[in-house]
C-alpha cells in the first residue's frame, strides 16, 4: 500500500513535509573508499585501473584491450536485429533534432559609450560519458548523453561502461556509434571517473563527465568536480502524475509502474482531484503488479515510496507538485496547457493523456537525464549547454574608457586595490596628455 | 623573479606542463571540520549558527540581530560618499544592461508527427549569495552575484556576509540594496553555507548558493551540492596577457599587478612575441612593486606564480593561452579581434590596449565571477542561466503516438523495462480498437 494523503486532513502538512524529507536511498559511506581509488588511479594510472577492473568486474584487460576496437564494435553492431536498429536510429534522429534547437547564439553589440560588448559560446574539447553496467546498461542513455555533446560540437567523446564478466550489450555499442562516440572503454566505478578526470597512460583526460551511476560513481564525481565539470549527482528516479478524473486508470497505473520498475527506491506519485480516479488507479496498479516481470522491484517501490494524494482542485495539485519538483511530471488532465501555467518546478513535463513518460525516455526528443530528488528547483535536464561554455568579451575605445574609467577607479580605491585603479588611471592620464 | 620560459628551449614543454600542474593554493584538510559544522547547523539551527559566529567572528548575535534591519541598512547607505554611490550606481546599471541580454527564450514547435515539443525557462525561487568577510568584502562582488539573480527573476535573494568583530562595510549594504537583495545576514563560513542550504528557525533555506569564499566555504559548498545548486568551487584568481610589442609596458605591468595584488596565490602570466616587451614589462613590474601599497602580496604572487613566455608568433601565443584556459585574458595587441579567433578557452576576454582587466572587475558589464584554475575549459562565468532552469515539454497527439510509439515499445523491451512498453502499448491498442 502506498502512502495515502487527504489534503483536508489536519495532519496533511506534517505528513507531506515528512514525505518530502524522506531519504529513499541508502547512501553507504563510500567516500573514503572512493578517495583511495582516485588516489590510486592518479598514482599508478593504467595499472590501477586494470587491477580494479579485474577485482570488481572480474574482467582481465590490458592497456590494449581497455577500449573496444573498431572491429569489435562492427561485430557487435552487426548482431543487432533490424527492428531494434531502426528504433534506435529513429530515436537518435528525434533526439538530435530536439537538441539542435538548443544551440545558443553568440552576441555582440556596441553600447552608448562606444564600447563593444558581447559573448561567445564554445564547446568543451573532450567529454566523458559514464554508462552504468553490464547487461542492464541502457542504449537510450548513451543517446541521451552523447547526442547533446555531439550537437554542442565536442571534439572527443568517450564512454566508460563497465562490462562485468565481459558481458557486452551490442545495443550500447550501436548507440555509441550512432551518436558520434570516439572511444568506448570497458571500465566502470570510481576508477573510470578518476581515469577520465586525471587521465592515465592510455586514457586521455576529459574536461566534462556526465551520466548516472551507483554510489561509488556519484561520490567520485563529487570529488573530481572542479578538476573537470560534472552534470549532476543523480538520485533515484521519480514520476508525479496529476489527474482530474478524465484519464484512463490503466494507463496512469502503467505510467506509475514504469517508474517504479526501475528501482526499489524509485518513487511514483499520483495527485488527483478525483477520489474515484485514485481508487481506480490503485486497483489497476495492484492488478498489474500481479503479472509484471519486475513486480518484486516495482511492488517494493510502490509500497515503500508510492504516494497518492486527493487534492481539492487542480490549483492545489499544481502547488503540491511544485513542492515535489518532480523529475517527470505527467499532466493527465483535460486541459494540460492550462495546468502547465501553474507549474514552476519540474524536470520534464508530459502533457495530456497520449504522452506516457516512456515516450520521453526513448524517443520524444527531450532528454531523459533529468534532475532528481527535488533538484528541479535549481537545475535542468542534460542539454547542449552542459557541453558548452560562454566567454564574455569587452573592447573599450579610448572614449569609452574616458566615460566609465573614473568610476572604476573610485570603486578600486574603495576596495583598497591600488593597482586596479592605477591600471585605469595610467590610460586616462595618457588620454589627458593627448588632449 | 617570475618563471621565464623560452618556447624554443628543449625543456619548454616539460616546464610548461609542470607550471600548468602547479598547485598554487594551500588547501588545508578542512573537510572533517566542515562536515561537523554542517551537521551541527542541521541539528541545532540558529543556536549552532550563533555559537559559531561568536567563536569565529567574535560577534555576539541573537536570532533578532542575525539580519540587518532596514534602519541599519538605511543608516549605512547614508554614510556612503556621493562619488562612491554614483560609481556603484553606474556599475549596477551597466552590469544589469549586460545581463538583461542573457535572458533565455522559451521554445515551442510542432514536429512532423504532429507532436508539440519545446521547453520553458523559469527562475529558481530563492538564491543565497556568499560575500567574503569583513572590511575586505567587495561591494563589486555583491553586484556581480545579485544582479544576474535579480535579472533571472529570483523571488527571494539573501546574502550571508561575515562581519568579524562586527565591522561593517557600508558599500556592501548599498550594493545589496541597489541589486534587489531582500535580507543580509551577518554570518559567514561553513555555518552560513549550511544555514542557507538546510535552513534554521530564522533563516529560510534557498535553492542555489553562489559566491566565492575561503577553504571552509568551498568545502561546505561541495558538501551541500545536490541539496542545493552551487555556482563553482572558486580558486585563486589569474590573468594572462598576450602582447605583440605594440602595448605600453607600464600598462601591461599594472594589469599584471592588479591580479597579483589580490592574493599571494594569484597568478599573472605574460605571453608576448616580443623579447623587448617582455623585458620592459618585467622592469616596469619591478618599479611598480617598489611603491605599491600591497607590494608584499603582489611581489610574492609575481615571484612565486608569475610566468613570462616569449612566443614565436601570435598563433603559438594563442595555443599556449588555451592550455592555461585563463580566468582573465587580455589581448594587448594591434588586432585583438583577429587574435580572438584563435582563442577557445577563457573566462573573460579584454580586447585591445584600452581595456584593462580592472574595467571588467567593476563596470564593463560582463560578470567578474569567473572560472579559475583552468576550469574555463568547461565552465562559464556567473550569468543569468545560473539562476534559471529549463523544463522540457512534450505533448503527443494520438497520431504522433501511433507514429513513434512502436519504436519506444521496441526499445523498452530491449532494456527489459516491461511497464515502459506496456504504457505505450495500452494507448496504441486503444487507438487500434477505435479504427
Amino acid at each position: 500500500m502506498p502512502h495515502f494523503l487527504e489534503t483536508s486532513a489536519p495532519d496533511f502538512d506534517a505528513r507531506l513535509t515528512a514525505l518530502l524529507g524522506m531519504k529513499r536511498e541508502d547512501s553507504p559511506e563510500v567516500d573514503d573508499t572512493v578517495a583511495a581509488i582516485i588516489a590510486d588511479v592518479r598514482a599508478r594510472g593504467d595499472a590501477a585501473v586494470l587491477e580494479l577492473t579485474a577485482k570488481f568486474d572480474r574482467l582481465e584487460l590490458t592497456p590494449q584491450t581497455l577500449a573496444f576496437s573498431e572491429a569489435e564494435i562492427d561485430a557487435a553492431c552487426a548482431q543487432v536485429p533490424e527492428a531494434e536498429r531502426a528504433a534506435l536510429e529513429l530515436a537518435a534522429t528525434r533526439i538530435r533534432a530536439y537538441h539542435e534547437r538548443q544551440r545558443p547564439e553568440d552576441a555582440h553589440w556596441t553600447d552608448d559609450t562606444g564600447a563593444s560588448l558581447g559573448w561567445r559560446w564554445s564547446a568543451v574539447s573532450a567529454a566523458g560519458l559514464y554508462v552504468p553496467g553490464g547487461l542492464a546498461s541502457y542504449p537510450s542513455s548513451v543517446l541521451m548523453n552523447a547526442i547533446p555533446a555531439q550537437v554542442a560540437g565536442v571534439e572527443r567523446l568517450v564512454i566508460c561502461a563497465p562490462m562485468p564478466d565481459g558481458v557486452v550489450n551490442p545495443l550500447v555499442l550501436l548507440a555509441a556509434r550512432l551518436s558520434g562516440v570516439d572511444t568506448i572503454y570497458r571500465i566502470g566505478g570510481a576508477q573510470a571517473i578518476a581515469a577520465m578526470a586525471y587521465g592515465t597512460e592510455t586514457i586521455a583526460p576529459v574536461d566534462k563527465i556526465t551520466g548516472p551511476g551507483n554510489a561509488f560513481v556519484a561520490a567520485a564525481k563529487r570529488r573530481v568536480f572542479g578538476k573537470v565539470g560534472i552534470d549532476m549527482i543523480a538520485g533515484p528516479s521519480e514520476i508525479l502524475v496529476i489527474g482530474d478524473g478524465t484519464g484512463d486508470a490503466e494507463w496512469i497505473a502503467l505510467d506509475l509502474l514504469s517508474q517504479a520498475e526501475h528501482d526499489e527506491s524509485a518513487q511514483s506519485i499520483l495527485i488527483t482531484t478525483s477520489q474515484a480516479e485514485a481508487d481506480a488507479v490503485c486497483a489497476a496498479v495492484d492488478r498489474q503488479l500481479e503479472v509484471l516481470e519486475r513486480r518484486a522491484i516495482a511492488g517494493a517501490s510502490w509500497r515503500d515510496n508510492g504516494i497518492v494524494i486527493v487534492a481539492r482542485d487542480l490549483a492545489q495539485a499544481a502547488a503540491l507538485s511544485d513542492r515535489f519538483a518532480p523529475e517527470h511530471l505527467e499532466l493527465c488532465v483535460e486541459d494540460p496547457e492550462a495546468l502547465l501555467e501553474d507549474i514552476t518546478h519540474a524536470g520534464a513535463v508530459f502533457l495530456g493523456h497520449w504522452t506516457p513518460e516512456a515516450i520521453g525516455d526513448y524517443i520524444g526528443g527531450p532528454n531523459h537525464v533529468l534532475p532528481t530528488a527535488r533538484s528541479a528547483r535549481f537545475s535542468s535536464g542534460l542539454n547542449v549547454l552542459d557541453f558548452m561554455k560562454r566567454t564574455t568579451l569587452a573592447h573599450m575605445t579610448p572614449a569609452a574608457l574616458a566615460a566609465i574609467g573614473p568610476a572604476a577607479e573610485i570603486l578600486a580605491q574603495s576596495e583598497s586595490l591600488q593597482a586596479h585603479g592605477l591600471s585605469v588611471r595610467a590610460r586616462l592620464d595618457a588620454l589627458n596628455d593627448k588632449t
